[in-house]
């Protein structure tokens, strides 16, 4: 018989039908044994009265894989609405170990580190499950957008000969006899490739060799990168990426609503226009509502920008807030200055429900800007020399931004440590599984 | 006025369009000047008798940021069908260098070492720029087939604790004061997954240490990666291949036509069911068609690969073959031997116009197989301790395949260098740009 999803199940009450998965639970109460068969996609109640109809299964545990063959009957209190009645049981992979977490209760109490150290089995817990299947929508949504936009999706190296945009926290490695290392972005290369396809994206990982251990970053992560060419300046890339946060979060309500119901997700409304505010006006609002003075700081800390996350919500209803304008000295060299205000970028940071989600501003374009800029950066021109090759050879005023995808995973589910929003997540300690 | 594509300029005949891009090129043929702008997407023909519409030129030369308005003329025999007549010209990024390759000529006949030196030039090409497109739309297809299938899209760790596929050909790096190494593959990962979410795929950079300069392989490649559970054997693995080749092709001739034309590519039919032969019998049929003696090799030469290529074709007029059942002592250890014949594996290559392009097969899935064959490949247990978790706690039977980017894209326009077909290629000697 030709197998089912679980998820297919529904749609043939009466019928006798075939799935397999995992035994994800076998509870007896009052001579009734209920066997939950977990598949890739959901779980499925199997019931009845006939100890016989088991009798196969032996004395395997949870997390084997069987075959169950029954007749399908509607039943409200099951999940799915439906369940199997007149049972054939087969197994395909016995297992006898007890997991390392209870994969079939509904809340994970363990600690995370239990969760992570053992990622390789938690990752099958529904509540892991749809964390990581949301993951996969995101990107999917960020695809979808871009393309539509006529984005092309490009694939840069990973490994490259200097750690060019800052020397710190970079993964150094032996390649044939010299040094290289691990791309910290893909900004360099994104750039170049505005001169080739004008609109490009890639999606890939980034190596950040920070030597602490927080529950905001991990050492190797996913970045949704975007450049565009032919902008106006930093709002041009804001318009976009409010596009792309839009397009991802409807793709999440439309496809993955099972997910999200399970996560319990409060969704979050993409305003049609985000609202913004100046780096300096922030700064002042900070003074004016928490009496903390951090005017003439060079950057925003977590606290700022937890408490312009609230203000936003409060303010505009919104989950989301740009902050505009990152004072020069805190950004990269590549950074446009504002022609108004040099002291200032056009540069932006999108704040989502208190935390820095995405980075992101318009580029110097123009050859002799960048010659000055390394300058002024006491920054040697050797190392970039294929970079400003680029520039050399004409680009237009462009743009982009990247979205860590864990950060926006975080946000969305709420889970405590960013660690919980991957499958296999690197830290300072954490080189498996 | 709103910017226009070039290639949205068409329907526009008779209006006033504005465009940016790239000079592409200038000539002055009688007294006649002919500018083509490129963008992002193709070439428009400017035309003008009144050499004050150019003034705004001035020296620069090509490959010059600039805008143009015009006033649209259908003309046959111009690029696209269209030119702009009645010029207004300026000028965003000038550009005074001559490029390091001619952009603007049909053939490229530079040196590849030229061509990838200057990769973020030579990229501009339109030639490369085909090629590099069509690199995305095989990316496209790919995820599109086994999205319609239910596959989930996962991004696994590219820094991994131990070099455990095989100890040679990996990069070392230092992990806060630890070794770890790059990924050659993400086998483990999607392999665990499949435990996750029974059939997973990865679009994701590969990295490989071969100390080696040649046409074929490059050390950072871009893999497409797909696994699934609850197969009957590799040929379940197989037809699933099969499914994602025709979607890839499907999807370049569906929306890459100009690229394809561009760059005169012959497209591949993928049969129905693509010819398949076992490795045993192929050896036999070298031995019988070229007077070579083979048999008993473990595994097949690129002049074998060639040759069984050249045979489909005749014979079935394929340009795929299937090689199956490739020796047990030549595939990784966690190859499914063939239960009959078990010193062959339920395995396979494709071969595509005579070159290796996918590499797969079935996989052990119990736990006690894991552990049988590490004893006998003489290997040690522990770096493999998360690896073997996921099958202590059931797996079903399972399979899967990897498809390098590079070579598809190289096989299908018939590059000569593998290194054409991806934008930055890494090689022994080659870590820039």
């Amino acid at each position: 018989m030709k197998r089912l999803r679980t998820t297919e199940v529904q749609a043939h009450v009466g019928a006798r039908v075939f799935v397999q998965g995992w035994l994800h639970s076998l509870r007896q109460l009052g001579g009734v044994s209920f066997l939950v068969v977990r598949d890739g996609w959901s779980l499925l109640q199997c019931v009845t009265e006939n100890a016989a109809e088991l009798a196969e299964l032996g004395e395997v545990g949870v997390e084997s894989v069987i075959g169950v063959t029954g007749t399908v009957v509607a039943e409200a209190q099951a999940p799915g609405g439906v369940e199997l009645h007149d049972l054939h049981v087969e197994v395909l992979t016995p297992v006898t170990e007890v997991p390392p977490i209870a994969l079939n209760k509904r809340k994970i109490t363990a600690h995370v580190n239990t969760i992570l150290d053992h990622a390789v089995v938690t990752n099958r817990h529904p509540a892991r499950r749809a964390i990581l299947r949301l993951s996969a929508g995101a990107m999917a949504g960020f695809r979808s957008v871009l393309t539509a936009q006529d984005f092309t999706e490009i694939q840069t190296p990973k490994i490259v000969a200097s750690a060019t945009e800052s020397g710190a926290n970079v993964y150094k490695l032996g390649y044939f006899g010299r040094d290289a290392y691990l791309a910290q972005s893909p900004q360099f290369y994104k750039q170049i490739m505005v001169g080739v396809f004008e609109r490009v994206f890639e999606v890939g990982p980034v190596f950040r060799a920070e030597p602490h251990d927080t529950t905001r970053h991990i050492n190797e992560y996913v970045s949704l990168d975007a450049e565009f060419g032919f902008i106006e300046d930093h709002f041009t890339v804001m318009a976009v990426l409010r596009d792309v946060l839009a397009g991802i979060f409807a793709t999440l309500s439309e496809q993955y609503r099972a997910e999200l119901h399970l996560l319990n997700v409060q969704m979050p409304d993409v305003p049609r226009e985000i609202p913004h505010i100046h780096f300096a006006d922030a700064q002042e609002l900070i003074f004016t509502l928490h009496k903390t003075d951090v005017r003439g700081e060079p950057d925003l800390s977590p606290q700022d920008e937890r408490w312009l996350g609230a203000w936003a919500k409060q303010e505009f209803g919104s989950d989301f807030l740009f902050v505009t304008g990152y004072p020069t000295r805190k950004r990269p060299f590549y950074t446009y200055p504002n022609p108004e205000r040099p002291t200032f970028t056009n540069s932006f940071d999108l704040i989502f429900r208190g935390t820095e989600l995405v980075t992101g501003g318009q580029r110097l374009h123009r050859y002799p800007d960048y010659l000055a800029a390394l300058a002024q950066a006491r920054l040697p021109l050797e190392p970039f020399a294929s970079y400003l090759e680029a520039f050399k050879y004409g680009m237009p005023p462009h743009g982009g931004f990247a979205i860590g995808l864990e950060r926006l995973l975080m946000g969305l589910t709420g889970v405590p440590n960013i660690k919980l929003a991957t499958t296999f997540p690197r830290d300072i300690n954490r080189l498996e599984p």
